[in-house]
């Protein structure tokens, strides 16, 4: 299943960006004057196959997972907050719930990796709504600084959850995905991912996570050293990338993108955490890139460089560090912006406007 | 009545930032980590002067205008596209009407100073629906390369006319305003104030508007530079700089944002062009400042001059040069988003997650 997903990853089809190219030349602008919106109409069209493409079901997923490096004192926050923060989610109380309602955007929130039994307290009324799935693999992470976060298997079938839920969703006739995260500590195995697969020292894509002090993130940059040492992860292979040093939401992420891109969806990537999980999907099939957007950039430090290396360009910059998938929320306002520019301006000659003189 | 709206024009309240900042830190994210969003709900309850504002009303205003320097060859379009645009924005076709729409936003078009009769043509439905206010002070400038663009007397009308705007809109209950324009070859005359305001040279300020080659830029760098000898504005008069060199949509903007300052209103500044209104406005008073949003970093090579000279930081870079108020219906999602945020999350006491470890 996961090599036939990355089979039927084929790059997006220059003919119907070509098409939309056209049409948004013959709209009532000067050409290209709306910018970054023209190019998100052109890519959701040759995504689509379709020159008129609608984002009328749109879903955020935030994957929630937990990390046994948490322990060794990385992140300002308990891990307990984990698991109390998809209840918020459920109650519509956090910072995605507020951004997806914002963008017209619903939110599932995947138990992918959560320390704590969450299926047995969620209520019906949740499972009912379909805003909580659970797909636990693992009931977090071990300690990646002394030994592999999960094992090959566990990661595999991290990435399948992911794979599973583009299926699923797209089935359901959602038309753009995004991802985001939770999870205590998990800033660090992503720091960790982004040193092992863009080559750069630790140091220089380790940040302050949810707000630690400069003490603390020495710890860190020490943590995710020792970490790395201990188990050597090949950066020649994603999946062993992920097992040694990931985590559970970002197999799940980067499952995600590889699904969205087999079944031809756009996929949003919110910040930091979900970046590491859209790095691990383009290591293992670079055409993925062709179906993600970036939604921002992160004030995370690291963040540029894990863009730069999968080639992407962040649409806000708001300096979020919140995650989630918060950043996504509002980077989909933009890009459905750019969608009903094309769909619905008037061109030239619909509006008997005079053209640019030759 | 002009000298009464800058002595009614007040600092922002620090105590209601204060309010707004402690409920911020109050809910369920770590402290700032919504960046830019949180400014914008702090600003927001300080102008309001407010602890729970609503933006349930919001407009658009597209300042229309002609400008008799256009005769000179400084545009990609003649001039009749002004007119035929202002049909376009009142048919809903143009990119601002979109939008607008997408930010559950008016869009209303203001005849200030466009070259046509207008408000004959315009239909009973467009006036009755109230999408379209005629205060023609002008039928378009003058051309600024041999002589003043407008009178003095002029001058003031324009921006009497958008401070009437901000009064007439705010008594009616809308809650925030978006300054926008159209006018072909209106990117002259912001240049030229961009260069009389800010003293930088005018190739510094000066850029290819709605798409010029590289020889009419330099005709137009030429004619700025024609203007500014035969007109020898005064930098330490605004409304000299505003006739001499300016455009009756530019006072129309600079009043708009007086008038919006005046009655505690946050004001959205678009992009190159409303901005130079933006910078004739804070030239009178610096203190209007306060209440602008910049929507967006915009092509227009001098933009970035005028919004440091005010203080402003942009909302958002999507390599926009269109005009009309696009820029600031997309920035005023992300400031509604702000709010959202700032109204709608938990606390950390309603949602019953652990606050950050001390």
């Amino acid at each position: 299943m996961f090599q036939e997903t990355i089979k039927n990853i084929t790059p997006v089809n220059p003919a119907f960006a070509e098409k939309a190219r056209r049409r948004l030349d013959s709209l009532t602008k000067p050409q290209g004057s709306l910018g970054s919106l023209e190019e998100f109409a052109e890519r959701l069209v040759a995504i689509a196959e379709d020159t008129m493409p609608v984002l009328d079901k749109k879903v955020i997923f935030t994957f929630a997972g937990d990390h046994g490096v948490a322990e060794e004192g990385v992140s300002a926050y308990p891990s307990e907050v984990t698991g109390q923060m998809v209840f918020n989610f459920l109650n519509g109380g956090a910072g995605i719930n507020v951004l997806a309602r914002h963008a017209g955007a619903e939110v599932v929130v995947v138990d992918i990796g959560v320390n704590r039994d969450l299926a047995g307290a969620v209520t019906r009324e949740h499972m009912a709504k379909g805003n909580f799935v659970s797909r636990k693999i693992i009931p977090g992470t071990k300690n990646m600084r002394h030994g592999p976060a999960m094992s090959r298997n566990e990661s595999v079938r991290c990435i399948q959850a992911g794979i599973d839920l583009a299926h699923d969703y797209a089935g359901q006739g959602y038309k753009i995905f995004a991802a985001g995260e939770m999870g205590i500590g998990n800033t660090t195995p992503s720091s960790a991912i982004a040193a092992v697969l863009t080559g750069r020292p630790v140091s220089e894509v380790t940040g302050k996570g949810t707000g630690i002090e400069d003490e603390t993130l020495k710890i860190k940059i020490g943590v995710i050293g020792d970490a790395i040492r201990a188990n050597s992860p090949d950066p020649a292979d994603p999946i062993n990338v992920l097992s040694k040093v990931g985590g559970a939401e970002i197999g799940g992420i980067a499952g995600l993108i590889m699904g969205a891109a087999a079944v031809k969806i756009p996929v949003i990537v919110d910040g930091f955490i979900s970046t590491a999980g859209a790095l691990i999907a383009y290591c293992l099939e670079p055409k993925t890139a062709d179906y993600m957007f970036a939604a921002h950039t992160s004030v995370e430090k690291g963040h540029k460089a894990m863009l730069d290396k999968i080639g992407l360009h962040p649409i806000l910059d708001l300096q979020l560090r919140l995650g989630e998938g918060t950043g996504a929320a509002l980077a989909m306002l933009m890009i459905e912006a750019g969608l009903k520019i094309y769909r619905e301006m008037a061109t030239f000659e619909e509006a008997a406007v005079s053209e640019k003189a030759e």
